[in-house]
């Protein structure tokens, strides 16, 4: 049998993507389902590839069977190419079998002539338009398929303008026109040797050409290197009919969505024009009708764009965007496409279809992004116009400017006055006033001033420095490391920003957490919550990622009954870390433990020092557990080094030496020992269970908070679930010895309450590649469950700190070195490829080891996904990240497939 | 056949240690060999095992065995068991397949009563001996046997002391010890309700009982626990004559080695004592005489006793460290055993015994150890009585006071006067004083001070500090960590150390690095080097390392031509490491090296100023490939973070502060610069690849210097084969884009020159987990050459700061945590099995590439050895510890076995 060149939009269907490319495809797949696009015919891709295997010459019989699709179309249209009182004009366009937007090239208005153009003109009863479409077909042809180059077009063009004294391409008159169309011919005519081709069949050929050759230009191979696409898929050529909205009052053109996308409603949404091409309604120069005012204007239009609408939702079960253009009363469908739409609108939506039986619960949680659900919980700044970066401020749209740009380490925005200390900060906020806490970076110190403000901005740091981890933690807009991209500067009194803009303290800004903007002055926000769609949608997320995923699921990183409490309101199945260490850092306790770090090396004082913390730590944990109604909570024991207990060396060392302190006056002996336990690489340092078993009293007194706490909660009829997690585990006997002790604390406080705890684990955190390389063995010494901190198991394995790494971190995504910030998502082949083989060693021991994640990944769909791929149990994240976790961690079992 | 129990010392032999135990089997083979050792008999483990089964019964037939044994030993002796007139003493030991010194029962002078102990004082013509002997003997089999417990004996005789005014046992007269025995036999009676036993029979079968009972002391389990002993293996009972070296003229005792075990001269070297037992020879309450001197004295014996040696040594190949009793004129040896030699011995005595056809080269290789090597290098204290802690000042013998223990950090000794700074060491330095530099931790900045000095004493940081890493590079002697180790205090003017004693400025101290003590004063030292012998043994070593071991080597980290030149002598095979970044921080390039940093984001300038570095390197590399001698050097691009290269931040501080400098001043402007730069972990921060891909000019500029010195030193005729070595490497783009960089300066260099390099590599440090997990990716890539840096891997493997773990490091020590410090011996279990993977996997793709190690570990014997498992290609470790490694290197071959 013959190789068949070219399909008429009736012959092709959706599945035959590979042959006629995606858009050819489309076209035909519509044409079958009766919706009414402008006719039109496709070149196969086969086509292309023997064309370029050929040495670039169309396969014997191509042109033919080009021509007899072209009669057809003819006839299909009552029109003829080149007619001069009534010319069929169509486009020319590549299309691969997989989408490489802009990369190969594109005609319109193809098989005017000097004749055509002036059937055109009475056709249309619009001669401007006439000789505009032809002046720039020449331009166009000239162009992509001759390669004059657009230059010299554009150089007549606005040789023109000037000549004329206007500023827009549409105050230029028809004369003008006519003249340039001259002018453009003469340019293609001295550039080429030929005259502008008047034989629209010889335009036709070479248009052809064209589109194929274009599939080598080196711009399109390198986007498929870059994007891995293969270079022998060639591209298929679409000839389609060209239609206009603008042929009069019977002539519209619009835009359209099934649906609302803004908040989903089941409601047509859109706008038109009539008498008006494609791009004048979106360009903003005539305001357009709303969707419903054509059912007034055409109302037998109208009823065909509705039945359209209604059966390509129903076809592709989605709401579409489309585009459709009614010439001379007939309704053409353009284009459609699925729609864009915002968190709230995609929730509603998939619910609604859902509801309507057009899908099922899956494909509904696979319709919501993760940013969706993002989008639908964080205050955004309600902007009048988000392009132009306008908003309403007392009735009057005004222009906002932007103070610095940074990295969005915690989403949601904030408004508020800038406070430059973390004592500030809480002073004023305690006022009443809200806060924006500016600061070059922050340290453990800050926290009661980062608690107390509305956002944070700092210069230095990355998407993991301590304020970014904070804020994410306790749900405060930040944007980190703001100097670092933005070149701008913060002191203790003043941001000196980009624009030559100044805050200093009492100033208003408004900072963006999502597109990582700081704004000057106060903007509008609006609030968000979760809607009822969307709580739907996240249980049947959470019932695929349980059933199907086996248990996968999410849990929360709390650190106080307040955060548990969101987080178990948010869905989270339990408390994936709780870290001990901020409990250390409150006014009332941090003395005690200065205190106790100043007796370190006397075990009698520094354990009485150590045993004061208890009633603080058991009152803390009671009312984590009461807030965790029995899901299982992960507390792990104290973890960071003991200088970040003590005051900041070097302001220490400027009040001593500012106020010329004594030897023996506290402060100097208190910088001594902050000398003694300064670190190098305190990230590498004497922490976790290192300086638990230090100071063993540290273990004992956590271990005995917990389990008292845990034992009166349950007394109080409330079920719970303690987990013990020691941290900073590199070997085996570390693990031991620590969960020896608190074995022993635990058989201890059975004995005096004579309560049993019903639930109870000790485990290990897996933030070591140690730790990570010999899991196996961990699991022979009886670790219960292993979390892995993520975080810390990327600095080490990559090496890189995370407060450090912002300084080459953006060098490295420019030089393509990664794609991600891997403090963000997961580097799989290295940090990943570790944590999978400690999964799956740890689990080949004892597969009844909880095996999950506690790092800031635990909230990055990517790495959930990562995650569920790598058999772990669960991921731990945020609090307010739980719902997009939730949903993420559905998505990964509906793309991964089941567990067996 | 009836299991046989006893065997005779003439039925057994060295083979028959499982059923003789060690003891009884070696005193079995001299017996063979013909030594005269006092005769005896062997009751097998086996016996034990049965009786152990048979609830604490002999197996019937065997104490029949026994009498039989002991009969014929009455026969071969002479003499009875309990006979009034000359009674046969006998002694009964335990003896297990694997010696468990000290663990289990041991009973004396069995066979003394009433009556033989009057025989025994006639026939020694020394009544007291006679009587100390018995009291001794109710003593021990009281105690021993029947647990009576020696506390009241010791009572008894305190009081008899007390009462007669001694303070010596020895001050005892005849009748104290006889008024004792009574005594002793009456808290016998009085504490077992039973006599003293009288008949010999019943005291062997009771202490033969004792012997097989502790077998299962709580003491023994435990220790076997420990050791890996099995349980279930048993000991034999050795039941031997007793001989006295004191009964009389005719007798005397000695302790000799055949060879001299001081300097391995074949000559007998030893002592002896007329008239005395083996303990009064150790003693040194008599002064015994030179072995020589029994030649004159006993002229026959004294031949007996060289034909022993003589037949000894040519039996164990090996010098012997042999202990002899000379019994009223009969020659006996007690026992034999390799003789503990110095490490110039060592190689002398394999040398000799070679030579002389005793072993092969292999096993001489085998006799000396790593620390044979090491001790044979280095300047060591002189002793005069190195137990006593005396030497030899102006021709007396002085005591010496210690004034800090810390960490053995890099070996050697040295004296000097103390400079606290190393700015004044370095000036004291030049006006031709011997300096040792005491300081709290150091920095690269005070490598001026630290070269110009003798040794190094540090109060902060490990075995791999600063401080000790560069001692061990330039081969200063140095005790780090002494603060921690014996809470010593370092200030800017004092060393305020143990006992009491300070040292200040000026002052005379000495070190010995070997034992890590600091002493007062200026103590004598003596230099060592390599002996011919050693030498010698040392080429031999290599013969086998790379015929064996196929090419394992052993290379050496050089930074300079000077260390080249050293470690190229002591055998290294070429450089494994030269660190770039010392030759920035040297004086006339440190102003230069700051300038590129403070223009550091302005391309151009900085260019300018990493250019002006470029003849310095160049002369460094040209100086360094002169002295390689055609051998490869491994150069590795800049490593360390930029503010190494800048002030430390609070002396700067300080200065600004009291001097009160103005806001424009340099000082002030520096300070603002280092505040950007500064880093919460600068291990895993700006530094490496990544700082070389952010001022691409420093790869750049390198590259250039390395390729023009080595073209212009290949010109003069020598050989030269530059690798360059990128560090840091997580990302294999990282590779990429570092060696494409490299390859380009290499065309341009070859096109300038005209010359092309007859060998070049380029290749990557493995000193990340990301980059140890994915050798395999880095080998795809085109790597020629893999280095895993242990330091680093080590502390980002674990997750320990080697500037920060010496808080810990002990603790985990005594917690049993691990053995070693993982920063001496590579930690096999983790980190090494991240560098087998790494170098399997690298080696996977591409089996040609080299791999290596370039970190402290070196030079550790234990890493070596598990390098050459993990199928590595080399190490290399610091010049000084080149010969060190060689021989490790040869015996990891000889351990483990040839390669295929």
């Amino acid at each position: 049998m013959a190789t068949k060149y070219v399909y008429s939009f009736e012959e092709g269907k959706k599945e035959m993507k590979n042959l006629l490319g995606g858009k050819g495809a489309n076209l035909s797949e519509m044409t079958g389902l009766g919706i009414p696009i402008p006719p039109g015919f496709t070149i196969t891709t086969e086509t292309c590839i023997a064309y370029l295997e050929n040495k670039n010459t169309f396969p014997k019989g191509m042109m033919d069977e080009t021509k007899k699709a072209l009669v057809y179309l003819e006839k299909q249209m009552g029109k003829k190419l080149g007619d001069p009182k009534d010319p069929l004009l169509v486009s020319v366009r590549s299309g691969a079998r997989i989408s490489m937007p802009g990369m190969m090239d594109t005609v319109l208005n193809l098989g005017l002539n000097d004749k055509a153009v002036k059937g055109l003109a009475k056709v249309s009863e619009d001669e401007r338009f006439a000789y505009d479409s032809y002046r720039r077909f020449i331009m166009m042809f000239g162009d992509v398929v001759k390669g004059v180059g657009k230059k010299k077009f554009d150089e007549a063009l606005d040789k023109m303008k000037e000549k004329k004294g206007v500023k827009e391409d549409v105050d230029l008159t028809t004369d003008d026109l006519k003249t340039l169309v001259n002018e453009f011919k003469k340019i293609y005519k001295d550039t080429l040797g030929e005259d502008f081709p008047q034989d629209p069949m010889e335009q036709l050929e070479a248009s052809i050409h064209a589109v194929f050759s274009s599939w080598n230009t080196q711009r399109a191979v390198n986007y498929r290197n870059h994007e891995g696409i293969p270079h022998d898929i060639g591209t298929a050529v679409n000839i389609q009919t060209m239609v206009y909205g603008n042929l009069g009052e019977t002539s519209a053109t619009g835009v359209a969505f099934t649906r609302d996308p803004a908040n989903g409603k089941d409601v047509r949404y859109g706008e038109y024009l009539i008498q008006a091409q494609g791009e004048d309604v979106v360009a903003g120069v005539r305001t357009p009708n709303p969707i419903s005012k054509l059912k007034d204007e055409m109302p037998e239009m109208y009823k065909i764009f509705d039945e359209i609408c209604e059966k390509l939702e129903k076809h592709y079960a989605d709401i579409q965007d489309i585009e459709f253009t009614i010439q001379q009363g007939v309704f053409y469908i353009l284009q459609t496409r699925t729609g864009k739409r915002t968190g709230i609108a995609a929730a509603k939506i998939a619910f609604d279809l859902e509801k309507e039986g057009m899908i099922d619960k899956r494909t509904a949680v696979s319709r919501v992004t993760p940013r969706d659900v993002e989008n639908s919980l964080f205050p955004q700044i309600e902007w009048k116009n988000p392009k132009e970066k306008t908003v309403m401020i007392d009735g009057k749209e005004v222009q906002t400017k932007i103070l610095a740009k940074g990295l969005p380490a915690s989403p949601g925005a904030a408004a508020g006055i800038a406070m430059f200390t973390a004592d500030r900060a809480k002073e004023e906020a305690e006022k009443g006033n809200k806060i924006i806490l500016v600061s070059e970076e922050t340290t453990p110190e800050d926290f009661h001033g980062m608690a107390a403000s509305e956002g944070i901005i700092t210069a230095r740091g990355g998407m993991t420095s301590h304020a970014a981890v904070v804020s994410r933690q306790i749900g405060t807009t930040c944007i980190a490391g703001a100097g670092d991209v933005s070149g701008i500067h913060i002191t203790k009194t003043a941001l000196e920003g980009m624009n030559g803009l100044t805050i200093k303290e009492g100033e208003w800004m408004t900072l963006d957490g999502f597109d990582a903007l700081a704004y000057i002055g106060k903007l509008p926000l609006k609030k968000s919550k979760l809607s009822e769609e969307m709580k739907t949608i996240l249980k049947w997320a959470d019932e695929i990622a349980l059933k199907e995923g086996k248990g996968f699921h999410v849990r929360a990183n709390a650190d106080t009954p307040d955060q548990t409490k969101v987080a178990i309101d948010y869905g989270a199945l339990g408390i994936g870390l709780t870290r001990t260490e901020h409990m250390f850092m409150e006014k009332d306790r941090l003395p005690i433990v200065q205190k106790m770090i100043l007796a370190r090396d006397n075990p009698e004082e520094r354990r009485k020092h150590v045993f004061d913390l208890l009633p603080f730590q058991r009152e803390d944990f009671e009312g984590i557990f009461r807030e965790a109604k029995g899901f299982p909570v992960i507390i792990r024991l104290i973890d960071p080094p003991l200088h970040e207990f003590l005051p900041n060396e070097i302001e220490l060392r400027e009040e001593i030496w500012k106020e010329k302190l004594p030897k023996e006056s506290e402060k100097v002996k208190l910088l001594a020992e902050l000398i003694k336990l300064r670190e190098q690489n305190p990230m590498l340092g004497y922490r976790g269970v290192r300086l638990c078993l230090g100071i063993p009293e540290l273990i004992e007194m956590q271990a005995r908070a917990i389990l008292e706490a845990a034992t009166n909660v349950q007394k109080e009829g409330v079920s719970v679930y303690p987990e013990i997690m020691i941290p900073v585990v590199a070997f085996v006997k570390e693990f031991e010895i620590a969960r020896d002790m608190i074995m022993k604390v635990k058989a201890d406080v059975e004995k005096e309450t004579k309560v049993i705890l019903e639930k109870f684990k000790v485990g290990t955190m897996i933030e070591l590649p140690r730790a990570a390389l010999l899991s196996d063995e961990l699991a022979k010494a009886g670790i219960s469950f292993a979390s892995a901190g993520t975080n810390d198991l990327t600095q080490t394995s990559i090496g890189f700190s995370r407060d450090d790494a912002g300084k080459f971190i953006p060098l490295y995504i420019e030089l393509g070195i990664f794609d991600e910030d891997p403090f963000v998502t997961i580097d799989q082949a290295g940090v990943g490829k570790l944590l999978a083989m400690s999964c799956s060693s740890a689990k080949s021991v004892n597969p009844d080891i909880e095996f999950g994640i506690c790092g800031e990944h635990g909230g990055d769909p990517k790495s959930i996904d990562f995650c569920y791929r790598s058999n772990l149990d669960y991921v731990s994240c945020s609090p307010l990240r739980v719902p997009v976790a939730r949903l993420a961690a559905a998505q990964a079992v509906i793309n991964n497939g089941s567990r067996k």
